[in-house]
């Protein structure tokens, strides 16, 4: 599945004007979802260069045959440059063929491979000043899905939906926790996905107070809570869903916390609208579970942007102090608010050390009119 | 499961012996897999700093309660740091405790990450030319497994031999290759796997000829040549097998490549010894390759090291010239020679684009006399 010729130039034209706020024309993209957002290639190992009046693929001699199949689906605005010895012995060539400065990926790219292109770039007679750190440049693109990724993410969020429906059905007291996973990623197969988007979250019993407990050997007993996050990769998009259940009344407590975290979430897609910004989604959140004196259980953020990456911009939290010392100043501008196009979790949880907890997730889509909740399944506690 | 804590505190030797000879006590680990070997921690976010005289694990609220765990069950040599803000905040501060210089892993830590680190140490009077960058520290002492890896290894070996010869067996002509992938996944999480160690490559046909070729709706026809390359992580360590099989005749083409990869592959394992060189192996393969004139279809090393990652040291390949660029003099030195505990793959393979390939893959444990085989199906061609 490969993104339309049409929305890929389109793409290229985001990112070009991102850069020029920064005063650049090239780009070195390392991240590989970011290449994979630039060009449709999802190989292991590839970069991009983004020239003024063209965008170079780089692929090693295991992908060259995939990558010229991408560029000739995307006319003649890819061109696929293949590497003879190294990745960066090739991307260092092609950087010195031009005097212009360079931004390169500062989240990405490690120190020692920055060290590396610094030192060769400079045996070629390039001043390796001309290395520009940038940020969020791809990023500030990617955070707005266009119209072919919003078909895969609403499609990936009814599936994933479908599988959650049916590992539930077939939930029964006595089950472990990791039969349960493997009829999730049975189902995550059959319904069509790549694959899951991360290792499978069945936490029950006292478990369930761990917020990432991956699947054990446990059996579910009756009357236990259950946290189930399940998430999947459709044609490349991540979706993600979370549901806590129990095989029969789990006492007053675990219902409680049910109905807070329940009421929290609510509140939280209520809130969701253009113009908002995620700070504010967050508050909607741990407002309502501050009433219920469950704040401090609230121990994560509320969501996380979808999209190749199963955790990508927005952040859905509260605001952070520490980016304060950070001295970059190539970083692009991402939107402070909510844009229709974004696509994010919301997930409030409620966490109980040795006794259990709550998590309730849905993926929703921000619309020029507010709101539209991608995953749809029921938010019941019990299950008989 | 957890490594024994008597290993883990020889790790942590070993460790700090490779930091001396850096003329450094003081190490910050941010690559997960690193971080995991030294204390067993297995989360998705996570840091080490070892300090001289205690290793110090920091994780978030999300990980407190397992990361207590393990330290606990490693005696007191592990240190537990929660992080309040964020985790660059908690690492700035403790590597602020003391003037001593700390290593970093350059390979790992990004250019944005450092310039934070720079500017904020910087800011807390911190010198922060003492952050010094390191490459392979941790590194050298993963590269020989000890008796608790190689019994994961050896039993993650013969469990993935099992799960091939099981989806060997059941292959028909008709089956689509994504059929075969499902099989693999199923297969793997039967035998007790964590996971496939990758997206299993199923390439039939003129498929076989691209070396990554992941599983595709293709039908797999009779004669044609089947590349089956699949991984499972046991216990969190990777193993790694590739079959090439046809149903029916393929041909004599085809049983030249795989009669030319047969042998140079038995080459090769049959040149595994301590003292022979990464580079001798490889050139055991490539030269029975040339003998059958197939050498330029031979495109890509005959091997990478296994353990906590699927590709690791040792790489098994031609000598490289590229590292002559990198001006990095805290690089710890990994031993050039084979030595008994490192495990490997040997996969030497033949790709004829248009028309199909072949690759035969094991995994190899270097041992005191030779070489020990830790996978074992029969590398037949033709199935009936």
């Amino acid at each position: 599945m490969l993104p339309p010729a049409d929305l890929l130039a389109s793409r290229h034209l985001t990112v070009r004007r991102a850069l020029e706020t920064l005063g650049l024309v090239r780009l070195l993209v390392t991240r590989l979802p970011n290449v994979r957002w630039l060009t449709g290639f999802d190989g292991s190992s590839g970069e991009v260069l983004i020239e003024p009046d063209r965008v170079v693929l780089i692929v090693d001699g295991r992908y060259v045959e995939s990558a010229e199949a991408l560029a000739c689906h995307a006319g003649d605005v890819i061109r696929v440059e293949r590497v003879e010895q190294t990745h960066d012995e090739t991307l260092a060539t092609l950087i010195a063929g031009s005097t212009a400065p360079v931004g390169f990926e500062a989240a990405d790219l490690s120190v020692a491979r920055h060290l590396w292109f610094q030192a060769s770039l400079t045996g070629r007679g390039w001043d390796a000043g001309r290395l520009r750190p940038t940020a969020d440049v791809v990023e500030s693109g990617r955070i707005v899905k266009d119209s072919w990724e919003l078909d895969l993410l609403r499609e990936g969020g009814a599936r994933l939906s479908a599988v959650t429906l049916g590992v539930l059905a077939d939930l029964r007291p006595g089950v472990t926790e990791t039969s349960v996973a493997q009829a999730v990623e049975a189902g995550l197969r059959r319904a069509g996905f790549d694959g899951p988007a991360f290792d499978t979250i069945v936490a029950s019993g006292p478990r369930a107070a761990l917020p990432h407990g991956r699947a054990s050997g446990r059996p579910i007993g009756r009357g236990e809570l259950v946290v189930l996050d399940l998430g999947g990769i459709y044609g490349g998009y991540c979706v993600d869903l979370t549901r806590t259940i129990a095989l029969g009344d789990p006492g007053p407590d675990a219902r409680a916390w049910h109905a807070a975290v329940l009421e929290a979430q609510s509140a939280a897609i209520a809130a969701v609208a253009p113009g908002r910004t995620p700070h504010d989604i967050d508050r909607a959140a741990r407002q309502v579970l501050d009433t219920h004196g469950l704040g401090p259980r609230f121990t994560h953020g509320t969501g996380h942007g979808l999209g190749l990456e199963v955790h990508e911009a927005p952040r859905v939290g509260p605001p952070r102090a520490d980016a304060a010392g950070v001295p970059m100043t190539g970083t692009a501008r991402l939107p402070d608010h909510l844009v229709p196009g974004m696509v994010f979790t919301i997930e409030p949880g409620v966490y109980v050390p040795g006794r259990g907890g709550v998590r309730i997730e849905d993926d929703v889509l921000v619309t020029v009119s507010g709101v539209e909740v991608l995953t749809n399944v029921p938010r019941t506690l019990v299950l008989d």
